[in-house]
């Protein structure tokens, strides 16, 4: 089979066409597309996408019939596309391109996160339930962690890697918690400190691993996903150490099948350099020999709704950014956000959990919060 | 260390009195005790009781400390006691015995089950939200599951293992649905087959690994403790291939953790001669390449409220059995009981999980019911 025939019968088991009008549909603009995704598999589709060798006014659309079509499983050879699919790829980066990009990303600033994200700064998946709205979405999620953590006025909790501060503030306030929160960036660490002020809430810009004490709560809201596989035990472990005998862990971060063992290398490369999302097993065989599992929660689909509002406002603020990013990085950012919203959507990729663990099992059992 | 010394040191960390008169302590019969423990461990102490060489009135609680205590972690010499606490024990009985015991269990019959269990002949855990009577805790554990799995009039579901056919019956009678039930015991194919007559069930006197056909939901309530860890992988992909393509499936089953790596020898011996509790690592792996987890759901603490009810129901209608039965049996039965509503009560031994698993992941996301 040729290339270009192939990518043709990949699409079109995906439902989608090229030059075609539905949602999800793509324009071509450069005619040496399909090679350079046969060739560069997923990272080559976004690169290309990023250059402006492909449109797609519904990337997201895109992307969930991709990903939903199972194309790998239906098409023979698969070696050509399966990178597409399944990103299972040799890891391509320059790594100086990475550090760059990686600094890009993170110097973004307040500035840019804060048009984009909930007035709390969450960069988080909310908790849409019986709601559309972004901002509800994530206060609904601060207190749902509150009250699957049981949090009691007086209570020390601590937080692993804390971003903008947005739980501890929360979780001081409405349930007059100690909050010790780790974060090692500079930026989120101010910002942390000046809406945390007169707050029982202590902000340690310093890697999560020298947490020490005990504390009666530990939360962990978006860390995981920066762990590593290979650390997600000694995490697991210095959770255990920090909680006191009837104390309760809250790991709130996205997860993935196994099937889907490789990031994906553009997301890698552009987005989140050492990003690494776990699996169920690696999880599993994290915390089964140290604590209780009390309830694991899954709202993966409420991601997509997250990236959607997200993408909307970003789309909505552009304007004054502009200038300062350029078009390539709109297109990057873009395809981001709708690229992971699609993903998301299919339900069968990303998934969202909330796994709350008990050191030793709640005596009289643990009842969660929905 | 002497042999009763440091016997009386594990039970002294239990805070356990050797004739002492609190609840959990024991009285000893037998002065050759304390050998027969530290030679044979726990199948020692269980046929010790079983012989009344001691006793207890409080046996449930002796359990909870003992198995709350975590002596193993606190004292040395620890080869000389660890069998004890751990159960990492050769496996002793012999085979012969096994079987007859097993049958002797199994050949119970349906009067002697019906005077312990609920009116539904429910002999798995219930759910105790807002009740602490058992008939309704077995109602709402049916009914919860119903609603797990979303069961909508005219659907197709699935039972691997029915027991005495309380599921099947509830969930066509309440919900509509065509359940097709798999069980291998033909006292309890009977008694299922007469108390569904006239409702859309089917129950099938077959091994659950001849299932076959498509259906819009499977419900495996007690049957993943005898399936084995070798066969989980298997059975959740038999499972799979019985699921349509929006499906989901709903597992109930006791579950612990890795570090209780082996059955207790003495529960292995007289109660259940080829179970095998699984443990997460080994859940994850069967299911994570084929399944998404929507929801983990752990009520283990509602197993202690629901044996002793059962060792309650037992111990008043023991008249009717008596002279079929005997003493020894009595004693064995009570030791049962109360020791895994003991392990339950620790919440670090044995879990009760309902696992919700979709065939893609549903779509717009999965609401799970508590």
């Amino acid at each position: 089979m040729k290339k270009k025939q192939l990518m043709q019968k990949l699409l079109t088991l995906s439902d989608i066409k090229t030059n075609g009008e539905r949602k999800g549909d793509i324009i071509v603009n450069n005619p040496k597309l399909f090679s350079r995704i046969l060739a560069k598999g997923s990272l080559g589709l976004g690169e290309a996408y990023m250059e402006g060798w492909w449109d797609c006014e519904d990337l997201d659309i895109f992307f969930d019939k991709l990903l939903s079509a199972k194309v790998n499983k239906k098409i023979k050879p698969i070696n050509a596309i399966f990178p597409l699919i399944k990103a299972k790829f040799v890891n391509l980066q320059n790594k100086k391109r990475s550090k760059k990009v990686a600094e890009q990303h993170y110097d973004l600033g307040n500035e840019f996160y804060s048009d984009m994200l909930d007035k709390r700064m969450q960069y988080t998946c909310g908790y849409f339930k019986n709601t559309t709205d972004l901002e509800k979405a994530q206060e609904n999620k601060l207190e749902l962690v509150c009250r699957k953590l049981k949090l009691k006025k007086g209570e020390k909790v601590l937080e692993l890697g804390g971003g903008w501060g947005g739980f501890a503030k929360y979780a001081s306030e409405n349930y007059g918690v100690h909050v010790t929160s780790y974060n090692i960036s500079k930026e989120q660490v101010a910002y942390a400190r000046k809406i945390c002020k007169g707050l029982p809430v202590e902000i340690k810009q310093e890697d999560y691993r020298k947490a020490k004490g005990k504390y009666d709560k530990v939360a962990s809201i978006g860390l995981c996903e920066h762990v590593g596989p290979k650390n997600i035990k000694k995490f697991i472990s210095l959770v255990n150490d920090c909680l006191k005998e009837n104390g309760l862990f809250l790991l709130h971060t996205i997860g993935k099948n196994s099937e889907n063992k490789y990031t994906d290398p553009w997301i890698e490369k552009y987005i989140f350099p050492n990003g690494s999302i776990p699996t169920i097993p690696t999880m599993a065989n994290a915390f089964d020999k140290k604590l209780v599992l009390e309830d694991w929660h899954n709202f993966g689909s409420d991601y997509d709704k997250t990236l959607m509002v997200w993408y909307d406002n970003f789309n909505k603020n552009w304007e004054k950014h502009k200038e300062q990013y350029g078009k390539t990085f709109h297109r990057m950012w873009r395809y981001y956000l709708l690229m992971c919203a699609g993903s998301f959507r299919t339900r069968n990729n990303g998934q969202l959990w909330q796994i709350v663990l008990s050191k030793n099992g709640i005596r009289n059992g643990y009842e969660s919060e929905r």
